[in-house]
């Protein structure tokens, strides 16, 4: 039987999920709601589904057995709320709130319920990554000493995004949280440099354009996390697990299989891929494939929403030691 | 308006062009003929379509604005022959057929037509082979003086299939004679070496399952052809374009991004793709929309009948030079 | 005229540096000192020199030119300041001294004197880094915006060295360090994570064998610095430097040309070279070259004492700010 | 004990040669002929030696106890001739002679005597050439079925040159042929294919600029060899040993282990060296090391005249097959 969603958002990620949920077997888009309706419109005219300007109605049509929240990220955490109060398991887009006090309050609700609350940390579930993952927990490298991850946007999102961004740590550096937990989920301690080097909106908002981070986990392993909200040769992704018996790398995703040899360089590759949309489409696509799972109370491996805070809890504590030029302690097991 | 393609042959290649055909937004897969009609059906059953066992009542159907063949070498003629008199455009697997007298016999009905008629060389319309092509001729790397293309398969086919293939020049190499001519249209000697290193197949038929293929073209440039039947590091596709001024190389496809380093090794990648159908799928989806275009009879790049003809011209120099031990000159603009 | 060396310390690498001084035309090896006679008869009896136990006959013999410094690093200060006197260029290897203190109570005598001291940073003189560094300051990638530093010994030394040797930081780190001071010369605050992981004699004298270091520079660049006391791949010395048009890499040194493409695996390549002997050989004879240029009063590229005293405050900010969990401010312009 | 070397010829390789035998413990550098008498000179002011304008002089001196013929190829065939009957051992470089008449002439006497006569074909020792041939002999790769050898010069030689050269097969080919017998010592058919591309000399000497050979090995291996005068990158040497169970391959030599990325390629190197001195300067190391072996009637790998004639027979056999257009059978073993 087919997993019915209604779609919340139809921004570019939106989208995404959209073409993924009508390319899918597995799954249906059958309801879109939107205040900018011309969005929900365009994305029904294409993939299908029943539009509304009010994500109530779509929640309480009958007709959905799932939800998938792609709006802004302040109405994340009503939106969680009132699905698992309607039973309707929800993938939530990262994160679930830019203020750790109103995720704590939603909490309890998500704890003590049955409901499946999944995170859309997409990048779990990219080929590669995931790869790494299994062979480090396989012992291939041996006991797991340092990861170093590498992240880098294209370039700086405009000045107005960064007004409500949350900050570099909150808004671009949770998905390095998040994979750093993916290898170690018990970090102990957060240290972190920023520096407004390049980017006006940035400097003007106290915000941060380049970052590095570094992590504690509890195992005594140490991760690296080395940001940039800009990078010429395109979005720069790569990590490195080291171990006591070799390492383990992803590179970046080649856009072409051609070199160019002359007398001024040689074995030059075009440019690795744009963005995200481009780097993690299947990850996108094996992220709603494991959501499925968990909404039909199977077996998956979707963030949950704990993993959804623990990463907004080292966004914090980066914020912290950034302002504050000291480490921070976590305790993630609270 | 949507192009609705009638396809002969639904074995492992005609099921590629069916899902295309489906995907894309320019084409319908409106008839499906097979006289295994369970293949037919099964086409049907995940993309549409009216299916018969019969290719000529698909042909006169009036359903259908084009043809796809992708039946069995020996059908081809025929099929082209019928598809052309009842003037519809057709997109015909490769090879035209293995004799060459039959592909003569027709060639004057397609000349002499206006119906289109592309033939399936799918690599040209692989986004590496058609880069190198296009800066090869922007002048990158000044005037081409060598190419040279490697090109094995995973494993040897059954012995079954060698029987019928028309020797490994006919049947494999023939993409790498298209190749070839793709950058040097006008091939004017071939010389080839074969011998059956490791195939019984090949060895009981009289086949080849390594060869080497030397072409030399009007402008003095010199083509090399690797070609191997089996290759224990997945499907082996690369070219190297080498000119005055440098060279331009396409390597093989990775399948992953993780690399492993350990104490015995470093950099090592997982093997290559498979095969065609993975190494090429993006060719396939290129290929179908340039045919939708000279379909139409707008400006297409869809390799002719004519180029179809000269590959199996060179295959059968190819096949009498390895026999005779002497280069033969050809004459593909006779 | 060459310059007639005298060479104090016949370790390691102090039998590098011989090795290198007999090579040259520009250098003579004339006297060697070391309190462990056998080791400097050795020395003298592949390249040359009177030999004598005691350093004091060599600073005074006037058969020198210059001096050597390869002894243990207790005794850099005392020589140095000797040679100083004794109006001798001394090239001394790193660090000064592992106390501050004696190296600030030196340092006033050095400023003051006209005889050239030269730091033994011997990476600033690899091709590789020499070529990155020249090239970030001819623009290529625009304003250095993150320079990230791998550095990992193939293996931990003895409990016994790491019992004297002041720790990782100024042990191990301090190459890294001065390579960062070598793009960015003004660091002013400097944030250190390290934990002992596998190795015992860290463990048994309070030290690191992993650590992770994050300097900014004045111009608002972060450095970031990962080290580990063993890997299994061999010496691992990467660097990056990023900038705001690329970014300009430095690859581990490959120890063969080879690759190997098998069903497991492809393009696996042998391991790294062992260690800093092998790595930086040509770094040994371009350091001696411009130590020469220096001795003699031409321009050089050799670090200074001062260079050599700011690697050690890093050093020491880094060893304050792991115990503390704090970043710490340096002022290396005092 | 020291093997005292006298040295006839001191072009750019008798350089190379003086400057290895000078630097050996093994060898001495004894007596230095050249009837340019200052080129002698020179060679011996920097390593030592009597020089003479006459080879005789040196010959019959007393005092050399084996010779190194690095003289025009028109006086191989004396100077080996004149050694063998003076009993001392000759390392003479390639090729023999341009006429396989005047080998064979002088080839019975060698066989019979007991002076060993070894051929100057570098490359064997090259270590990653030789690496592959030993990891072929181990199994590494299986059965070889395919060798495929590039090998392109940065540059055309001046006319002058060319003119004396015996043609590209006999001077720059020669070396793939060797190198082809390090792998597969039969061969038993040669096809080649020419052209002048590019290059004048060539062109008005009725020599080539660009070739393609194919052997055929007595195992049923193909080799192929591709060629070319000049190379925008760099001295271009590559090689790919192909096996049932997977490839061995030979990077080109990197100069430096930087890479730039930017927005217009990532991830581009410097070209690569230069030419042959560089290349393979320590496969004359080696060389010379297994020549001294020879010579001392130790077990050695030192190329044997027999390996320089059968390059010699490969070389006529690929300009016939150039010229008549037909594959040449060559027996090696007769």
């Amino acid at each position: 039987m087919t997993l019915r969603f209604g779609l919340i958002g139809t921004g570019r990620i939106g989208q995404v999920h959209a073409a993924n949920i009508a390319a899918s077997d597995e799954t249906e888009l059958a309801w879109i709601a939107d205040p900018f309706i011309d969005g929900a419109r365009q994305v029904a005219a294409r993939f299908g589904g029943t539009v509304t300007e009010d994500a109530e109605e779509l929640l309480t049509s009958g007709g959905i057995d799932a939800v998938l929240v792609a709006s802004p990220t302040p109405t994340h955490v009503d939106l969680i709320a009132r699905a698992v109060e309607l039973g309707l398991p929800v993938l939530c887009e990262k994160p679930i709130d830019l203020d750790i006090r109103r995720v704590d309050a939603l909490r309890e609700t998500v704890r003590t319920s049955d409901v499946p609350v999944a995170l859309g940390f997409n990048r779990r579930f990219d080929p590669a990554f995931a790869a790494v993952r299994a062979r480090v927990d396989a012992g291939e490298i041996g006991a797991l000493e340092q990861l170093t991850i590498i992240s880098r946007d294209p370039a700086a999102p405009p000045a107005s995004y960064i007004a409500v961004s949350g900050g570099i740590f909150r808004d671009m550096t949770i998905h390095d949280f998040d994979m750093a937990r993916f290898f170690l989920p018990e970090i102990v301690e957060v240290s972190a440099t920023g520096t407004a080097s390049f980017d006006e909106g940035a400097r003007d908002h106290g915000d941060f354009d380049t970052a590095v981070v570094t992590l504690r986990a509890a195992s005594g392993a140490i991760v690296t996390i080395i940001n940039s909200r800009h990078s010429a040769t395109g979005y720069d992704q790569r990590l490195e697990a080291f171990g006591a018996r070799g390492s383990l790398s992803v590179a970046n995703a080649p856009t072409s299989l051609v070199s160019l040899s002359t007398a001024d360089a040689v074995e030059a590759k075009p440019p690795y891929q744009d963005f995200f949309l481009e780097r993690y489409e299947r990850a996108y696509c094996e992220e709603l494939h494991e959501f499925v799972k968990l909404a039909r109370g199977e077996a998956s491996t979707s963030p949950s929403f704990e993993d959804g805070r623990a990463a907004l809890l080292l966004a914090d504590a980066a914020q912290q030691s950034a302002a504050s030029h000291a480490a921070v302690a976590v305790d993630l097991t609270a």
